[in-house]
């Protein structure tokens, strides 16, 4: 039996799964991402678990086919990545996991490695194609066809949060453009559409005495049949099916897979956004299922073991 | 040396090329399309016009690779086809060919097969992907990764024309949705901006005097500077790029080529294109070269030619 490690690097912690050949999760763990010096004592501190880990297992290096890695940032195909969060630009990240280590590496970034681990183990499991979108700080997502990321020509295949999906917004998006997914369907979009559909009405709200709005009192207000916080759950689920769509036609996968924090929200996501992807997806398109992930936190993890296992095994 | 044959299936014309090994045109010819009978006779029509350019050529079976053939519609795994414009629905394509000449058979999309060709011999030559888009009386598409054809798990990958650009539009397009590519990068869709363009001014323009306008006609007048013409083009653009940039976040192709009837515009449309695109597409995809098709009405052919190549050498 041969063993395998999947690590998410994230901007406060690194997860770390345990995982065999067939890609079964066995233990996890996570340690701090520690961002001071530019970043650069990472890669030491995530070999260190990983050759700790090794140890108190009595696991040799020839029984570990190797090490995948999720990246919030940029992977080229150089093993370097850029990672505005951790202060990494072109940092060598495949070569500086591997020659402490001694394993061998695959890194991609955490959105692809997310989509992967759904692929392979979560909502899209026994499916040939899907397509994961990533709802969160940000909004990203992944396509993997066949057991493969999209990468793309510049490392951005999949990268549903700047399609344009309201051409008369006047707001800027963080990317410089306007109108994108990612300024109405992340977290603090769906805020901005619950303030607009409160400010649009008298109707009381549950969410007009609350101090901080964020997006999960947003969902549960809206499961509770809320009138303004419907409104709000609707308008975010009908953009988000506008970048579905556009996306679908382009690449028509099996499966959509929602992720990422706001993907909480459960069934009544899925199904408001579905009902507004039938309407505007191509008509070969429009009965592919939307469902929620179901690795939740755990899905970075478990696709970088899988990128570990298609790559070495 | 070995040869193959690229069967490009149109409405009215069958166009046929053969190629040698590395996918070098040698010659090339058409035969009319039957759609008598819903189409049955096309493969018998089909493989007698190859037998007899075999023939012809003394080339025997063993020294023929392969047949790739392009269908205008959807091509399933099981090499049945559906196309509505030949009376085709699940019409055993491959195996009709196959089984007639001998050879082996290759299927897909005609503007998968365009694109295909591009990739290979066009305007995408020397790219590791490419994103097509096919501007004539419909809008369709494909895109190429690494060799293969993206075709979706429904056939419809690369299908551009049916993602939504205008969310505002009240006119339905043709499959049932609204707002489309199509609606407006379609040769009428052209003529419809053109008219739109006319009515809203009073400004002279060589097309007030033209009585039944086409898509050529709009070109021709907006490269001579018609300050109407210009306008719906650059409406036209517009859209055009909106479709483009969605597209291009999802795939994140090497380069975009745009191929049909309407490329004939040349230049000035894929310059006007690439400014609408530079803003709406996402930061790593704003380079993105976009470029007119270099193989014109032969694309079909040489992607055709280059399944049958791939497929089979």
């Amino acid at each position: 039996m041969r063993y395998c490690y999947g690590v998410d690097l994230g901007g406060t912690a690194v997860k770390i799964g345990f995982f065999d050949g067939q890609g079964r999760l066995l233990a996890r763990w996570e340690i701090p991402t520690r961002r001071e010096d530019g970043g650069r004592s990472i890669p030491a501190d995530i070999a260190g678990a990983v050759l700790a880990d090794m140890a108190r297992r009595g696991l040799e290096k020839g029984g570990c086919l190797g090490l995948g890695v999720g990246i919030p940032g940029q992977v080229w195909p150089d093993g370097t990545a850029d990672a505005e969060n951790l202060g990494w630009e072109r940092f060598p990240i495949v070569s500086g996991l591997a020659d402490r280590t001694g394993l061998r590496v695959a890194a991609d970034n955490d959105a692809n490695a997310a989509a992967m681990g759904e692929y392979r183990s979560g909502g899209g499991r026994g499916c040939r194609s899907v397509l994961f979108v990533t709802l969160g700080t940000g909004v990203g997502g992944g396509m993997i066809i066949d057991g493969r990321s999209l990468r793309g020509a510049h490392e951005a295949g999949g990268e549903l949060g700047h399609i344009q999906v309201e051409p008369g917004e006047t707001r800027l998006c963080a990317c410089g453009n306007r109108g994108c997914l990612e300024q109405y369907a992340s977290a603090s979009g769906c805020v901005r559409l619950a303030r607009e559909a409160l400010e649009a009405t008298e109707e009381p709200s549950v969410l007009r005495s609350m101090g901080e709005l964020d997006a999960r009192a947003v969902w549960d207000a809206a499961r509770a049949g809320d009138g303004p916080a419907l409104r709000a759950a609707d308008r975010y689920c009908m953009y988000l099916a506008r970048g579905l769509a556009a996306a679908a036609n382009t690449v028509d996968p099996e499966v959509i897979v929602i992720g990422g924090g706001v993907s909480g929200a459960g069934q009544l996501l899925a199904d408001m956004t579905a009902e507004h992807y039938r309407r505007l997806a191509f008509t070969p398109c429009k009965a592919t299922p939307i469902v929620i992930a179901r690795l939740g936190n755990d899905a970075g993890i478990y696709g970088c073991a899988a990128m570990a296992l298609g790559q070495f095994s």
